[in-house]
């Protein structure tokens, strides 16, 4: 999850076009799902012209747009279907945040499709969709190739449930819906790594294990910024039903708000328990420290007044009577063992060892 | 209290039944309570065409359904009783969050039955119940057998009370009830293992309770997750009084309401106790820690300069006049006491002795 | 403060009379305080049918009763007063979040009673009265004898000002104001504990410092969790002035609900600085720590070398021929002073000493 | 910033008139000033009777009355005024919570006068004021000589501006006015603490910089105590503009308000750059002390093995055949240079030093 | 970012023109941009007269001042213009909270500028700034020179867009866009310090660490203070549409309603991340710490044993039978070995190395 700057924006008048975020693909790529109850026609376009055709059509298209980098053929894009170029820029800044916007004649729609990370990553892989949602078309932006539609889309081919005959809503919903759903691995996830480092945490294994609770808790930050708005924004669309929005969806969209607050809830119950973490490493580290203090303590104690015996008969002046005497040595030995004995008892006492 | 995934459902559609937990039991058992204020009537059943026949007597009919996994069997319910998809997903999926969903013929209520742990397990009993109520029926759906309800069954065998005169709103109440009541328990178990930590803590007996600290607190955000949409839910039914719900049992749902109350706001000042717990356990821990250092410090501070003393005097020079000297050894030895003498007296005036 | 199990009502039908608490008491006590502005009677009564003799006759009754474990004579209280079977095992369940209920004809109200710890305890001293307030008795409940009521019955008795005068809801609003006026002495008390807790930190005196931080902290909660919902509780009788509250009392009310507030606030801003005083203490012992510790190294940072020296000359080598050099000695006392001078030089720059 | 007690207050009926608080003066002092836009009449008063005569001229008057422990004459003034005793009461009472309160002829305001401490003292001075304010009069009570009004009463003597020609409330409002630009003179205080504690705790200068925090921090919540309220206070007063309030007076006000919304954002501000201190000046002494553990290991990890090497050669067995070689003494000396150099070498990686 | 003290207003009548702040330029800078869709005219003014020759024009004028500490021109602008006198002294006071007023013919806001620091500061430059917005004229007043505007005087001259057509609303949007946009580039700038931080934490490369997580927290802290009200004071804006705002300038305003709002929420996960920081530098300097204290306490209970065994037989007594045995030596070398690899054994069954 990397910072993306829109900075680059800045002193632009309102509408200007600039792509926020790295280009992620070398061409843009128009596909378009053209379908009714009874047949589904799907295609990959060359210009937006052909787009546009299909809008006159009476069947439901739905137009899927990869890569944003090309801002002269989105403004064509908004040319043709009628989009307003406040619109037009907050598609082309992927540093949004998610939200739903009502038009006269669509809605507009920002989320994060988000992906646990794929095999030698790392990362949780982020990326903005937006959506244009009217009552004959649905235009979805993605910022690269690749994202959670598949299952939809063969829903559609199999052309089995409501999704062929609903509106483009239901198609929204579903595509949201798949969206969610995606939530729930991600925590899945998140999860894993939360467990993983729970045991490592409790069994004190890994000193690298305050960079792992960091990470972690980084990761929550970012998707909860991600998935609350979401929250609102159905929200939202339940409690005012914006045109394009048909009662028969409010069942489903109902649905996915629940799931929507559930991941949050989720989320919230993650962050307490990794904030939970962190103190009790911190809490072990420091009592494993204390037991290693008293380890020290204990040996130092004894050894160090002992030594210092040895060292005084250890001595070379000339005239120490005690040197001469017959049983100094055991004598002077058993002082030693006294000191140790007592020291030892003092300890327990202490309750040191 | 496990973690379930529901990331398997990922890509389906809305309404698909799959179970979300584990397989928890063999067979699917249902069992039929039917009664009114003259008779009961309890037999355990077959098939779901059983239950429908019994749905068109004019006695109240409690169908209890144990098992999950049989998706066909609860399809069949389904089509019998007049259960929207979507509901029966959620039955299913067992990583629900507590909720109340009003339809125009039933409630679809969803709580979490709680119990403490058995005999020989450390983990809180979590199973997910659904109940669908009507104004003829109520269903309950457990994951496995063995439930809270036992007293509920005895009271309506005895007849006594309002339970057997009353309707499936009132049934319905009493086994939320008899799920709140549980929550106590939950609580009882929960304090008893905060006062136990707190004494370990505070005698600072068990090197392990970090890790004691860290599983209760665990326990609680888990166990608040559980009870805290049940406040709202039961909110919800007072407030909108939804078709099943008579008035004469608002008092009741009141009631149940301050005890969800209750719960709640006992968990949070647990939750509170706890957090000062470990802080407490992590002062006592460093104080213990610099009480040690200073027995260090002072031994060491002590006994290094006077070795070292000793040290000097052991030097084999051929020319050390003092070697000589007739009084020199006792000299030394006075020079010893003196600086150990200053020593202890300036540890006294720091007051570390 | 001690817990409270409500664990033994657990499946018994709503409504069920289970005295919830201790035993307190060996009778239950009923004195009656009759009373109109001309004449006031003042008894105790020994049945229950004395009580409702009183109630036939045009004086205002109070009635106290002392001791809840007796079931069957509350069940008779409540049938004679009309009293709802919930409400009764409201009043015997002493774990109960004050609250206060409208009924038809009589408020239910529950609040904590507080005092201070008496003489040789350090417990506050907690009780939960229960009242009836009807148009023409009162009944308060109490757990075992002594109160904080004994102002209002010398009012009651000397006649003068509003009390004899005015009607029931004025004397529940009395009572209320009673125990209120004690939560003041607890705050004191409180804040006594916390000035003498606060003495010790700073002056790093009592190593049981955390104990008493972590019982005064226990304390605050519990208090503030019964006081908390008392400022609900008389905001709903100020805004809904359900009948037996008659609006000459509001002013009162709102004055009492203005003392509520300050507990409240009090008890925050109390449990705020309370745990800044576990901070404090922590900080103020790790400085120490880190004080005792540079005493430490700074004495065996420069003897241990020191030593070493004095070590190497203690060697029984035959060929050591600085040994036989004539300014052996001092020049080796020379350099050991060297380095003493030279560490002390390094520690005053890292200004250590 | 001393608690008061109102415990001396507890059993007595409301309304008792009760001085909670130090007597801070010997006399209780009313000066009266009688003005209107042609002229202004300054006195002090010897009665209360002198005072209701003022009354019943046309101009405005403000009595002000300082000293609150002769309970007498503030009955007679409560007589004279018409102030319900529940009023005087709270006048009375200097452990009050600011607020602001309507009745039919006159608003009741208690607010908190703050000064940064005066030369010689440390603590913050804060006087209870109370004001009466009505259609033709202001009274205001203080509880010792000295206030903030001074400017007020230079500017009613100067005669300029809107004070002398509009009414009571634009009096009220300037005495507010007054009070709230003396908190941004405490807040100013404060701000200087907090440099002056960042200073030293970043500079690890003062091992009392833990008081000093704790202290700022206890002003902090106490200041905020008072001053919270009264944004609260002034927002009824907006809202519901009491009789008192003419329409001139409203954007005054607001000014005012804004002015204490950003008191209180400043001291939130303020709070929590000082826990941001407590938890750097605790990270810096520890970073610090794992400086000194790690000099003080390195030393003595060094020195003690090589210490240990010249005990075994200064050991006096017979048969020690090392001692009569020829290059024994420097291959010992070899030897030891070479461990020092190795853990040299190991602390280098370790990048201990 | 320096505090500003308004203290040397205190005792001032409300309406009182001071300049709170420095005084930061020399002379007050007066610079006119005259517009209509067909022309535009810049030049620098020597009076306020000859601004308000312009006021009579039918273009739209927006008038920039740059300097406050001239309170006698700034009375003349008050008079020319007919702006309130609390308006004025909140323009001169520099230390105030981002707000808006609605007047009856025109807006009053107050924004804060800010920009990253400048080459060589590491100060987040921060200014206030002024808006008078009214229907035919816009009056912006700043501290200093230079400002973030210069990119709106380039698309006003260029005569583009909709900036020359649209009303004194629109470029007053245009000009708090241009503000918000800043915001960004101060987003950057932290985010930028924090992935600085946060890598010298997590390699523990910088002893400083602490000092600039204390700046960050700080800077944020001051940062949020600024924007946190410009979001409610847009969404006043929005609700309530004050008259200068037209309905084709809602769009835009809510277009920078969403970034206000994600400004704050970025500040907002910042703050949480920079707070973890700290935590975690803490965790690791501990954890280092220990790692520390377990190598000294290997070494120093390894060899102070030995040592004293050495010692021992470093003591001169005449009888010490031992030393005149011929295996002694290799014995007590054997018996040291012995000593060491059991204490080697037990660290490693400790798990300590």
């Amino acid at each position: 999850m990397k910072h993306r700057s829109r900075a680059e924006k800045t002193g632009l008048p309102p509408g200007s076009l600039v792509h926020v975020g790295e280009r992620q693909v070398d061409e843009i790529a128009l596909s378009l799902i053209d379908y009714n109850p009874e047949r589904i026609n799907t295609r990959e376009l060359a210009t937006v012209a052909e787009a546009s055709a299909c809008l006159r059509s009476d069947s439901l298209s739905w137009l899927n747009i990869v890569g944003l980098h090309n801002t002269r053929l989105l403004e064509e894009i908004g040319a043709t279907f009628g989009i307003h170029p406040l619109v037009l820029e907050d598609i082309l800044n992927t540093d949004q945040r998610p939200k739903v916007e009502v038009f006269d004649d669509f809605l507009f729609v920002v989320v994060k499709m988000m992906r646990p990370p794929s095999e030698g990553s790392d990362e949780i892989d982020v990326e903005q969709v937006s959506m244009i949602v009217s009552e004959r078309f649905l235009i979805t932006f993605q910022e690269r190739p690749g994202d959670v539609f598949d299952s939809v889309r063969e829903r559609l081919n199999a052309g089995k449930g409501r999704l062929r005959t609903a509106g483009a809503d239901y198609l929204a919903h579903t595509l949201l819906d798949g969206i969610v759903d995606h939530y729930f691995l991600v925590l899945d996830h998140l999860a894993g790594q939360m467990d993983s480092i729970e045991e490592t945490v409790l069994e004190q294994k890994d000193p690298q294990v305050s960079h792992r609770i960091h990470r972690l808790k980084h990761d929550l930050i970012l998707v909860r910024k991600a998935v609350w708005p979401l929250r609102d924004m159905i929200g939202i669309l339940l409690r005012d039903e914006p045109p394009p929005i048909k009662e028969d969806t409010l069942p489903f969209l109902r649905d996915l708000y629940e799931h929507t607050v559930h991941v949050v809830d989720t989320l919230d119950t993650y962050r307490e328990m990794v904030s939970g973490l962190l103190e009790i490493h911190f809490s072990l580290v420091n009592y494993r420290m204390s037991e290693v203090m008293k380890v020290l303590t204990v040996i130092a104690t004894i050894f160090i007044p002992l030594t210092f015996v040895a060292g005084i008969y250890g001595m070379n002046f000339a005239h120490m009577p005690e040197l001469e005497w017959q049983w100094a040595y055991p004598a002077v030995l058993a002082v030693m063992l006294g000191i140790a004995g007592g020291l030892l008892a003092y300890f327990r006492v202490k309750r040191w060892i």
